[in-house]
């Protein structure tokens, strides 16, 4: 039976102003890639749960409380289809 | 018409070594979740891309010239079905 292999997103709120992104947007035309919009740059988090747990409670649980700060950033997550050892 | 939203992940080659994951990992028993391995931590960047240029072609360029350190990172990225402003 394959580990659930479950993909975290770490973002800012979209109100909270995200310099990173900023940077990246404005260095892209000079790389040659014009009309690239609205960067947003945030944590991706890979990690395996084991099958026996609840995975949504698991994994809101425990972004909730440790991988993503509630005042500022969101989260989203997803299990991939890659297996894991 | 849409615009594409690109999701793209920017993590460390396996072989690397993840000092940010192997903390998330050694923290978690002590938030009551155990078994749960092999965490990795990366970078999740999303944008919007024009919708008259070839997506793969741009990301896969912009992706390796500035999100990536082709060295230590590799990256992948999907388009997302959330439309943006």
């Amino acid at each position: 039976m394959p580990v659930p292999r479950v993909h975290i997103d770490v973002m800012l709120k979209d109100e909270i102003l995200d310099p990173q992104g900023q940077a990246i947007e404005a260095a892209l035309p000079q790389l040659g890639y014009d009309g690239i919009g609205d960067v947003r740059v945030g944590k991706h988090i890979e990690l395996s749960v084991p099958d026996d747990v609840d995975v949504a409670t698991t994994v809101d649980g425990l972004a909730d409380r440790l991988l993503a700060n509630p005042v500022i950033e969101r989260f989203s997550w997803r299990i991939a289809d890659d297996e894991r050892r």
